[in-house]
């Protein structure tokens, strides 16, 4: 048995800090495969296709959900969101740990399909913190950060079935903790029994 | 609430080296509570009471039974040995992280009373590796080290439902791995969730 890959799933509130984080945990671990969510959506200034999102148009979608060919996937605002089941597992048989960036409620239906799965909630260092943070960075209008904030509350109270949970009150920190966590869940029997010789 | 102590059991066979392991992990974390095992047979030469084992006789013995003193326990070439139970909870009320040095059987014990309890399997590299340590170690008869690598094999099969298995190839890497679960053990949500402010 080689290596096995493994999927974690990184969750947390928008405004939290995911992107930076993953970002430097992954200068220690350049091997992860980052899935890339497919949408419906049209590409905002600046997107590009298969980078941050793979665009497809409903009819290729609707098609993914018929073929099982998604892990999850969710309406918003009028859009469909997923993440595509085939890159992932092409990357687990190739050994590769895998990175899944999705929200609470997309984190279940992975978790319901895929048990072994590795969740890991990212939450702000304070509720006003992330308030301040979501005020700095200028995309949103007031009500806009509101909802965030209401729709934050409403994930929080779920990250208490994740198996971790960090706090990004210091990005270095948080990343260190990531990476402890992607070592640690390789040490489990099924993947090193074999490994005593003879 | 402030830190929770945590139990970790550390199992594996005899000559695998978890003296010497958690030896080099202690370092960094100096603070654990390292119990101390009770036992009814005499001390041998160099062993302190207290320090190497609680010597007790039959009856103190039978009573932390009866009392529920005992975290686990077993008669091994008659004589009993077991795991005093006031302070591993002592430790732990203070926040201290506990250690139990323990085997399979006493592993299950402390288990299915504690299922929080984090149990890691330390495993030598290979079986001709166990043997020559055995051989080398001078202190076992021929027959005791037949014996002693049958039981490991038996104790190894049961390794599979244990959190993690390390294998001790290399002790400072063992023990850093060590250190990696005790870390990665207190990132758990009921831990942390409640650090989030206002």
């Amino acid at each position: 048995m080689e290596k096995q890959g493994k999927i974690f799933i990184l969750s947390g509130p928008s405004g939290c800090g995911k992107g930076t984080v993953l970002k430097s945990a992954m200068r220690e671990h350049p091997d992860m495969f980052l899935s890339v969510s497919a949408t419906t959506r049209g590409p905002r200034q600046g997107e590009i296709d298969g980078v941050h999102y793979h665009f497809i148009d409903d009819d290729a979608f609707l098609k993914m959900i018929d073929r099982d060919q998604l892990l999850e996937h969710a309406g918003y605002a009028g859009n469909f969101y997923g993440t595509p089941r085939i890159p992932v597992d092409e990357a687990l048989d190739q050994g590769r740990d895998v990175m899944l960036e999705i929200d609470v409620q997309g984190a279940q239906q992975v978790y319901a399909k895929r048990p072994d799965a590795v969740r890991i909630f990212l939450a702000p260092p304070s509720w006003s913190e992330l308030e301040r943070r979501l005020v700095n960075r200028g995309t949103d209008s007031a009500d806009k950060i509101r909802q965030r904030l209401t729709r934050a509350r409403d994930e929080m109270a779920l990250a208490v079935d994740y198996d971790y949970f960090i706090i990004n009150d210091d990005v270095e920190r948080a990343a260190a903790e990531l990476n402890d966590i992607f070592r640690v869940e390789h040490f489990k029997p099924a993947e090193r029994m074999h490994l005593v010789k003879d």
